[in-house]
């Protein structure tokens, strides 16, 4: 019961937390403006906005630097909150107030999430169940199926990793990163390894796997890529490459490497089919999008319609 | 040049670097006994495991609970490192040491991700720019496309986040958890919110989006699901939903709430087809995958290759 509410705020928490009602500045030193509040304020109170799923935002520009003022004002402010019915309280913690984690973290405080430059913590202060959302739970890679007008597919020879000095033939890859769509780190990725340009094409399939670094999960995402006219010499990156060729699909279809892979059996039955022109996977487009507070372009990967069913 | 080296690990980074060859537990108040060390080892040394990358694993479970003790440990360890031309260093601190986290800020260590019971610090000591991977950069959720056999849709209304409030009528929406299959997930979430007991049958389509929670991105996938037999009454998810009902295909495609936006439009056009056998979305099936180093069965969303142009 309790995992529906929390699986539903998930999607779309994340669009509105950010918006922030500050209480003036003041209020650090004396009581907390704010009228939403119906309890007695104490006399130290960190600055802080409500969010949008009855919790609290800690300002962290408002945060004390002095590491005892501000667990004072962080235990004052606990309780206050708690009397005020609050829920999720978050409190972002920047990299050069370190300081300031082990006395959140003594007040109940937990790590949700972590960037280079900051640390976020956060603690269910309400009734029942926390509803907070978990933290980015997938990482997206990339497969480039580039096949050129020779019906021979790019290939390559890894120099890192698990791979490294086995000799093993296999289509680039990549992850795409936070912000980027995921035509574009295709795109990206096989002239980053090989130096030939490409147009994307087509999605091929997409792979959901698990268990990959802390619990999370990994999406891979097959495409197939267009060289551009002229784009045939391929130019190995030489920090990630032993070698990179263009390789004839028949031979393609033959490589050992994860034959019998019920999996990659059928990703490559669909790479040689896209090649040969009997599989269409599906568009990516950038479309006019909207979220609740703004325009975007989104993108988005479809197929298409059978129009002569209509 | 350096990007395309960072990216390609990223990959297959996380499928190895947990791999431990830890050196003597004796190692910590003597000297490091691992016989790849080619430089004189300090009095003090964290114990430590080499991953697949020339970085190198700290032992959580050998870390000193004194925080004096470990500031110094790492210090050395630090300096036994560089010499010895390691790159990537990760140090896992659990919540229990928290008070160990300002310290390694204060020799460079920076936080690159967070869970509830830890948080993950990394330096890189290596020469060059820095070739450690990310952390997870997509949240991943659903929306169901659920058709009866009255060609009516699962329609619901939420009382929380932004919609609150708005008597707006919505498909479910969901999170995938990390671990969890995106077909597993929408069975899930449509239980869930409504009581309705679904199969999964097609990915109709998916959509990528940015600037979620801290510069993270979102993937959006829309499945059709179909009600099992008997299926028919709705059961409102009390702390989530204001309501749900069956509404007829008609009503749906004439919702003002994101008509005329591009990207909604387009996903609605999908789930009409779809609803009326026009429109053939991809399959999700388990198959048996294999990591570097382990069987497993993966998900695959596939569609079907055209045998007409055998």
């Amino acid at each position: 019961m309790h995992r529906c509410l929390r699986a539903s705020l998930n999607h779309t928490f994340v669009r509105s937390h950010w918006h922030r009602k500050l209480v003036p500045r003041g209020a650090i030193r004396g009581k907390a403006s704010n009228a939403a509040n119906t309890v007695p304020q104490p006399e130290l109170m960190l600055e802080y906005a409500n969010d949008a799923y009855g919790g609290v935002i800690v300002d962290t520009k408002g945060l004390p630097s002095d590491v005892h003022h501000f667990k004072a004002a962080l235990r004052d402010s606990l309780q206050a909150w708690q009397q005020d019915g609050k829920r999720g309280i978050w409190l972002k913690v920047p990299l050069l107030l370190a300081t300031h984690v082990p006395p959140a973290v003594e007040l109940g405080f937990r790590p949700h999430h972590a960037e280079p430059e900051y640390i976020m913590l956060v603690n269910w202060v309400g009734s029942g169940v926390s509803t907070i959302p978990p933290n980015a739970s997938h990482q997206v890679g990339i497969g480039a199926c580039v096949i050129n007008e020779h019906r021979q597919i790019l290939m390559v020879q890894e120099k890192n990793g698990p791979l490294k000095g086995k000799g093993v033939w296999k289509i680039p890859t990549g992850l795409v990163d936070a912000g980027e769509d995921i035509h574009t780190a295709a795109e990206r990725e096989v002239q980053e390894e090989t130096g030939i340009r490409t147009t994307f094409d087509s999605v091929l399939a997409v792979r959901q796997a698990h268990g990959f670094g802390a619990g999370k999960s990994d999406l891979f995402v097959m495409v197939g890529l267009i060289p551009e006219p002229g784009q045939s010499k391929v130019t190995p990156c030489e920090s990630e490459l032993e070698a990179c060729k263009w390789m004839p699909l028949e031979e393609y279809a033959d490589q050992p490497f994860q034959r019998g892979v019920a999996l990659y059996d059928k990703i490559r039955e669909r790479c040689i089919a896209y090649a040969d022109g009997r599989y269409r996977g599906w568009k990516a487009e950038k479309l006019e999008g909207r979220g609740f507070d703004r325009s975007r372009q989104d993108l988005l990967l479809y197929g298409d319609i059978d129009q002569a069913k209509l």
